[in-house]
């Protein structure tokens, strides 16, 4: 069985549960605490020199990681990552997008509100993030304007890519009212079959 | 033949044309000033509504942004593009390491050094990446000392990826000369049959 080291607060770790759920995928998920420093250890760094999570043991000293990546590894074969080469590479631009575009602004945005509680010296950084935030969320509602999906008919590992920190943007002051086609896709994709929540609710 | 929207100083760019050259693939390359706003024109957002080269017309009216989608796209079925599972796995990983771990430092500190002329209004962010940049060339450095390139045994489009901004990284303010193992590899990667410079050097 996989293993897999995250932190179940992570957008990037959430997108690799997702997918394990939709295809059915079973593993076994190690916590690494990122607020308290646990990349930064000779043991981690062991894994990911890169310090990041999610990182997944495939077995024989072979870890992988980048979230993105990891997605299109497990997705090979499935519906998520069709065959044609133009889907392929479609969703690849997307998944690039994310990590250039997307993430940089409001996941990093959303770190710093949620969970360094805005303290002074990153306010303005904070404040530096929302115009590139959104115009990644104007890119995407455009897109989904005569999309049901990002790429092609069903739903793909850019979906999931897309959706892992757009569906929490709000935690990062980005609002999302005015993007409506990014909420109805977000509904879209919170009612396909295996879906589950970012953070496990108390019974 | 392909249509390639760029700008021959982007890194992002020359990835692309590296690639073509390698393979053999012609295609006609159109001249898009990044520098005098010319990405924001309807226009050109109408290939590319996030804004950025390079971007490759597929024709009936498609068209492929993000330069390492379209490396995929144009590598899949040759030597650069390898089959095995693992290896597309790892050539993604470090693809996305380059995005979101090198390129915003290095390609960022360079364009703000060698094109803005480092204006006080920019001075606390080009030092401020600095030290992400020297993490990425440390993690690469690291990589090298038990590989001859990025992934497997052979060039692969991952080299391709890392090298556009690696080389010139001192033009970002990062002195390479503590990096042997790059140092060493940029140094393979100029030697490769078809290999071109990033400017085409005056007759």
């Amino acid at each position: 069985m996989y293993k897999i080291y995250g932190d179940i607060l992570s957008g990037n770790c959430y997108k690799i549960r997702l997918l394990m759920q939709f295809i059915g995928l079973g593993y076994k998920w190690f916590h690494v605490d990122v607020l308290s420093g646990e990349t930064y250890t000779e043991e981690f760094k062991r894994m990911n020199p890169s310090a990041q999570i999610p990182v997944v043991d495939l077995g024989n000293d072979l870890y992988l990681w980048e979230s993105n990546a990891i997605l299109n590894y497990f997705a090979e074969g499935t519906e998520f990552l069709p065959r044609d080469d133009h889907l392929r590479a479609k969703i690849l631009q997307w998944q690039f997008f994310e990590q250039y575009s997307h993430e940089p602004y409001i996941a990093t945005a959303r770190y710093i509100h949620k969970y360094l509680g805005l303290p002074d010296e990153r306010k303005a950084e904070y404040q530096a993030k929302q115009a590139g935030g959104h115009k990644a969320l104007s890119v995407m509602n455009e897109h989904l304007d005569h999309q049901k999906y990002f790429v092609g008919d069903s739903m793909t590992i850019a979906d999931i890519t897309l959706y892992a920190y757009t569906h929490v943007a709000e935690e990062g002051g980005f609002e999302l009212s005015a993007y409506s086609n990014v909420i109805r896709w977000i509904k879209d994709f919170e009612s396909t079959s295996g879906f589950i929540k970012m953070v496990m609710e108390s019974p």
